[in-house]
């Protein structure tokens, strides 16, 4: 980039950046601090100087990272006076909040990667970022390099949300991926994606859903302007699902994804956060995203449906969404105010589980005896739970024992339907409810 | 929305806010600044009071526009004192360009969605926004309701964009769409896109690519941080695009799409900024963007592919991108500074189409005599340019006088595939070169 350093103008001021964690996002922040200093500065409109790093061996040298520059005192680094800009990609909860609250009461601005912090202490985070006048920036929580909170923050902050959709994690769409493509086991495909990488040794925060739930928080509180915390997302991960499930989703023509989701009720009163495997159309652009790419639907009133898609993880990219953060924290700085904080004047409660409206597929084995179907079908007539299709196999003609129903509603509450799913198991004539999932992404949802 | 109002406070700034232009995106700004009037007040801070419209004729009435709002003097509306925000939705560069400069001089930040303006008088308008200390937005001029700009001037600032590629005109990839799916003529499908409203009465603005190209120049300004005007955008159209083109395309797996590309060149030295119809693969996300909707994909170094997706156009969408600027222009006046303005320290230059790298598609019809196969790749060869592939029907084996040859090449120079499709025309084995198209989002470009 010759001609583009060729251009710049002298700059006067600097302006000094504190480090907080040296892995893998952090050796690629520091790293491009210094391969890309000149543009950076141009585009901040100051030098932005890495005066510390701190990370927890100081003897173990760091691709990117001058040696001298590290420390293992954290608490010290944020509590420098002279620190302007604090990059937190440390991870954790304790002692993350406490200093990054050290920062902010210091004076220094605050960018974070650390989606669990951010979900989980939200609100007195920013407040603490207010009563110090300084910014919280954290567009690398949530779907890596890919733009989303800006444009969710600013960009659609004159039209109504209505709904946020979106694959949010990496490991377990790889997983679900390479169970849809290979018909591989759950199993099998985690200990593969632990050997390469792609999923950690505990991998209960992927598969489980929590990363995701911490994700979907986020999106939530930005999306309605309201607070949303992680403990409020309802959350259920991949590990239940089988073989069986990704075949069957697939003769039906749709994929099984991981999916959050968030969105207004019904009479806009309230909304519903949540997080679990579904089944998508395989025509809709999220059944296309493979492996551990990211993407979020966003669906406003006058907007419509926009769509963001890219990588959700990894150093390099999750350090792009880190630098275009520290880029516009230290703009904000020099021009001598923060940008604008949280919004959460709506202050719209989040809803339970119960009240989520959406489609549902349920598998039943059912004894073969005549009248099953038709008593199956009248708990959901009974339930207000309308049926969109009924797939039968095996039963009655062939003289089997034992006959499975597909089942597809149209959208009911979640409530209503597990209310007919409880009724079902009393059901004389079903045998096991061997599945439910819900349906996303169609027609009328 | 009611509980959405319940919590707000009672705003005590307002904010003043004239319209200029009240057809399609004019209408639903004015029917949205009324319609979520509670919710713009509590994003931006203060309420934003509509007190002026400018339109031809104000003795027609017009849905969400109050009559007494109307005026015919928009020279008049610029020039108040009291206006803090004018909104430009009317077009043209005389006297829009003007208007504009008079509301800046005036006090008045400016939000605009005028592609054509931006593209070829930025310059001007930016410095007169930094003049007078206002801002000058403009996220709808480009891709409708898609954060598309603020992403890439704020969120990924931080990084190095290589290259933007993008579907960016809804009524073109409306009338390719149909084109590839019907397998109609291109004539007939622009007579039913004029019909149904998706085309002009004059179309040439579109499907001469024009409307593109003043896209394109905004996006490669914005990504390369330079200067980019519209007439410096190398532009070709689709009107003469053959249904037997389309065939071919699909016949290889691929698909015609108008696409905007802005890129650096291999030195970095410039960029080079392209308007042209391309093949692409089928398998390339671009590929699924059908009718109106819009799709840029943008490369980075660290972020990697990100793509953005939605509704390019129409009065709703393109509303919700002017109001997302209106809150955040209005955000920036009680705060009392300008957001960033224009960053184009890099001052890359535009380098001539000769410079851009792409692959290429070659349709030649040769003599059926031996010797022609081996002469035309001769001409290839020497002109530097290696292929990828060579399909040939008819000729030799068949005893027709002419054979058919599709050749498809790796990335080239466009200098250097034009010197060797000259040179081609001029041997005596081809009896004719029967079309050049671009080839883009394949494996290596």
């Amino acid at each position: 980039m010759r001609a583009w350093r060729e251009n710049l103008d002298i700059m006067t001021d600097s302006l000094k950046v504190a480090l907080l964690g040296g892995g893998t996002v952090g050796s690629q922040v520091a790293r491009l601090m210094t391969a890309n200093a000149a543009d950076l500065a141009a585009r901040a409109g100051a030098s932005l100087e890495l005066v510390g790093v701190a990370v927890r061996d100081t003897s173990r040298s760091r691709d990117g990272i001058d040696d001298a520059l590290l420390t293992d005192d954290p608490a010290a680094l944020v509590a420098r006076s002279d620190v302007d800009i604090v990059v937190e990609v440390m991870g954790g909860l304790k002692p993350t909040e406490s200093l990054l609250l050290t920062a902010m009461a210091h004076g220094a601005s605050v960018v974070s990667a650390n989606k669990a912090l951010i979900a989980s202490r939200g609100p007195e985070l920013h407040a603490a970022a207010e009563a110090n006048g300084v910014d919280l920036y954290y567009e690398a929580a949530v779907a890596g390099a890919i733009p989303l909170l800006r444009p969710l923050r600013e960009s659609l902050v004159g039209d109504r949300v209505r709904r946020v959709l979106g694959i949010v994690n990496g490991t377990t769409n790889y997983i679900l991926t390479k169970m849809d493509e290979d018909g591989a086991r759950y199993e099998d495909v985690l200990a593969e994606a632990q050997r390469l990488g792609y999923a950690e040794a505990d991998p209960t925060a992927d598969v489980e859903g929590h990363d995701a739930a911490a994700k979907a928080a986020i999106l939530a509180g930005l999306a309605f302007h309201s607070s949303v915390s992680y403990d409020q997302v309802s959350c259920e991960g991949i590990s239940r699902i089988t073989p069986e499930d990704m075949a069957a989703a697939k003769a039906s023509g749709f994929v099984v994804k991981l999916l959050a989701v968030a969105e207004l009720a019904d009479d806009e009163a309230g909304i519903v956060v949540r997080v679990h495997p579904a089944m998508v159309p395989r025509s809709h652009p999220l059944a296309s995203v493979r492996d551990a790419y990211n993407a979020v639907f966003v669906e406003a009133a006058a907007a419509g449906q926009v769509m963001f898609y890219g990588r959700g993880a990894g150093g390099e990219p999750t350090a792009s969404a880190v630098l275009g953060d520290l880029v516009a924290v230290a703009r904000n700085r020099l021009a001598g105010r923060p940008g604008p904080g949280r919004s959460d004047y709506a202050g719209l409660p989040v809803l339970p589980l119960g009240m989520a409206t959406t489609r549902y597929a349920v598998s039943l084995v059912v004894h073969d005896r005549p009248g099953a179907l038709a008593a199956v079908a009248q708990v959901f007539a009974d339930g207000g739970v309308s049926l969109q299709s009924v797939r039968q196999e095996g039963g009655l003609e062939e003289g089997a024992p034992d006959a499975s129903l597909q089942v597809r509603t149209h959208v009911a509450a979640e409530a209503d339907l597990q209310a007919v799913v409880q009724r079902l198991r009393t059901l004389e004539q079903v045998k096991e409810v061997a599945g439910v999932i819900r349906v996303e992404g169609g027609p009328d949802s």
